[in-house]
């Protein structure tokens, strides 16, 4: 099947979120829509992949955190997503903030643009269906909001409702209401009356319309998106921005909205890791097992491994999730509670949901490998043809050993190469510059010592990624 | 209560054990008889201090395994008891030869010796009815074996137990016989019947009765023992000893048995997890956690976290055993097929059942922070005063980077000192000498390079720890 890429048509993807429910595969720095999760490509890519047939990749726009400026630069280039288009939000702020900028600035550049608002996170198993879905709405949506409704599967508390109103001659339905996540009981009444349909997150409306509706119900957001026009100058704005949903401060409180009946499209919102689960293929006796795993006579469980052995013996209902700093052990139906955990890691100003041990860098990678009283012991990849900054440290020195690839290294004034299982060190107020020089990745071993050994102590005097204030 | 110390009681510690249902916080290397369980002493301590009030530390042997050289010596001076009485078995060949032997090289020093014969794996709670109980038995033992009889406290399936016989005026019974681990609705019988007991393991008997005993019941292990006198001739005979049992070569083929009934005394011999977790205390859900454990809503579960965060939601009547290389999650009841897991890691030559990422040396210890092709990073730790072997390697280069203490180095022909954030580099083929020259723990880390990084590459010229063979 194809479809017309008609030129003024635009994707805007939501890709801001923290993803805390998939805890401790998804940290702050590594969200799910980033994750690929059972070696598939990433939420994200699959998003694009989703709509590259209608909307062409200069109409792509993506709302993001400034968190994922490299994650996102790196995604958008492959499909060849231009980088003016990633719009970084400084703080989170829900989501009629990101859909109001992004309508005020494609609508600057093109007030006739037509905008699928899309979140990066969720599932699509069936293209055929979704395509069939999305093409109706961005033929009827006019002067109106057209939502997709997935006809619900079963009384799930975990999602927002839509109840559909009059069936209109176009086989599209006016909205009634929405209504947010019920209890068992009201679900199970939903899915009975037929009437109510899941809430999809997926809306279609032209700019002008979307900019109508936030004049109407958020005015003062409406202003302030006013005073933009591209997403550099979001800056200027987002510092008073009001942080609001926009099922709460748009759908709720407006009647021009159409829903699209998404029938058998195989979507889910992946909001736990229970509804994760309940997509994956499993074995005979329910279980599902990645990684290093022996099983002895487990049922319906699912265990997700790392490098570690992972021993499960007679496990029921269960989920399993091993990192190298943090494992995650759930009954399956208490999976939501995850969020509790991050909430609490928070709260204890720890470091397990905000990043992995192995950090990336645009330029590549580190995982700390040990460290002790004034040490820390690192193992430093970087990408071929990457360099880090020039920089110099306050307070530490660092032993390199190279164990793979090739380094030149800038050195105070000296220029030096190494290779495998050579070695230099760099005394506190050395200037240096790492890069790989070799056309595989570089690795190697960095033994820092000092007294204070964190991340801040960096002083960068040039980058190549922007990263100098 | 004191007792008297008699010249002639001899304690025969029986400590070669894998402890392989302990897996994964017991190896091959470091079983649960050396472990701290719950930052208790451990099990093999316990076991010294529970008979040291009977028995004058010149009169204790220690049957182990080669393995366990220098944890059994260190543990051993620890106590005053001599080196020379640490029996090392080249291989295990169950429980009627480590006794046998013993008896003979105690025979030969004493022939008046009087034997407790004890694991080093078992539980005592009640260290004074354990006092009573022993101390009895070694009064009354006489020409004939005595053995501790446990009261049942449960049907439980995992012991073996012994049926008493006739009731004698020193209040001791004759044995009637002795029967396996019977399955749930014969050991209900059994506790019902009031005439059984559980099988202790632990006998008292005088060195020429156990010996005539071996004549009798096993005359081809006797003739051996025959030919040595002192722990160091056991490598003469050990090789053509047939392995069995003591309860099967001799318990149960000999009438000259008694019981001494050692009621109340809290001994269990910590044959799986879920016998470990019964004993401990749990708080009012049931639960019991320890280290870096959240939980939320969990019950009757037992967690023994390590360094890494353990989140558990919702688990009922679970045991989590985290260790660096390997988790265990196990239901309660199915706690026994740990082995299983064991054997299946011995079958396809794994190392997760053989030693801990720590590895233990008799100078300290090491552990393996990274590998890769052609590198490993090690962080090894030096007790103070320890020194490694003069050693070269054929295959690999070392660069080391002190983090901690003070090294001194035999590097070719030079004596080099080195603190936190100095570093040398032996090449290939270079001889060279680690010692801790502070006092305290040095830490340094060490990455080798080359093609083959096995611990086998170590080609030792001098060694205070008799390595060199």
């Amino acid at each position: 099947m194809s479809y017309r890429k008609a030129g003024n048509y635009y994707a805007v993807l939501l890709a801001g979120g923290y993803g805390t429910r998939f805890w401790p595969l998804s940290r702050v720095l590594e969200p799910k829509q980033f994750l690929s999760l059972l070696n598939d490509k990433s939420l994200f890519e699959k998003t694009v992949l989703r709509v590259k047939k209608f909307i062409k990749p200069s109409n792509f726009y993506i709302v993001t955190s400034e968190l994922y400026r490299f994650q996102v630069a790196d995604l958008s280039a492959q499909f060849g997503i231009p980088q003016e288009n990633i719009i970084f939000e400084p703080q989170g702020k829900n989501t009629a903030a990101p859909i109001a900028v992004a309508s005020q600035i494609i609508y600057s550049k093109d007030p006739e643009a037509v905008l699928c608002v899309l979140p990066c996170d969720h599932r699509v198993e069936n293209m055929d269906r979704f395509s069939r879905a999305l093409n109706r709405a961005l033929s009827v949506c006019g002067n109106s909001i057209a939502i997709l409704g997935i006809p619900p599967l079963r009384p799930a508390t975990g999602y927002g409702y839509i109840k559909a109103g009059t069936l209109m001659p176009s086989g599209v339905f006016k909205v009634d209401r929405f209504c947010e996540k019920p209890d068992h009981k009201r679900a199970e009444k939903f899915v009975k009356s037929k009437k109510y349909f899941w809430n999809s997150g997926i809306f279609v409306a032209s700019a002008k319309v979307f900019l109508n509706e936030f004049k109407r119900s958020i005015p003062q957001l409406y202003r302030q998106v006013q005073r933009i026009s591209t997403g550099k100058d979001i800056g200027l704005i987002w510092g008073k921005i009001k942080p609001v949903s926009f099922d709460y401060g748009i759908l709720e409180k407006t009647k021009n909205i159409i829903m699209v009946k998404a029938g058998g499209i195989g979507w889910s919102d992946l909001g736990s890791w229970q509804a994760w689960d309940e997509i994956l293929k499993k074995d005979h006796d329910g279980n599902l097992f990645q990684g290093d795993v022996v099983n002895l006579g487990s049922k319906n469980t699912t265990a997700i491994g790392n490098h570690r052995l992972l021993a499960a013996i007679g496990l029921n209902d269960l989920i399993v999730v091993d990192t190298p700093d943090a494992i995650l052990i759930t009954k399956k139906d208490k999976s939501e509670e995850v969020k509790k955990v991050v909430d609490l890691l928070i709260c204890k100003r720890r470091k397990e949901h905000y990043e992995h041990t192995t950090v990336r860098r645009p330029w590549g990678s580190y995982l700390v490998l040990d460290s002790g009283k004034g040490f820390k012991v690192k193992l430093v990849t970087v990408s071929p043809g990457s360099s880090l900054s020039l920089q110099y440290h306050r307070k530490r020195s660092e032993h390199w050993v190279v164990v793979e690839g090739r380094a030149k290294i800038i050195k105070g004034s000296k220029i030096i190469e190494l290779r495998a299982n050579e070695s230099t060190y760099v005394p506190v107020g050395c200037k240096h510059r790492l890069s790989n020089s070799g056309s595989n990745n570089l690795k190697l071993i960095e033994i820092q010592s000092g007294k204070f050994l964190g991340e801040e102590d960096i002083v960068r005097l040039k980058d190549n990624f922007g990263r100098i204030k």
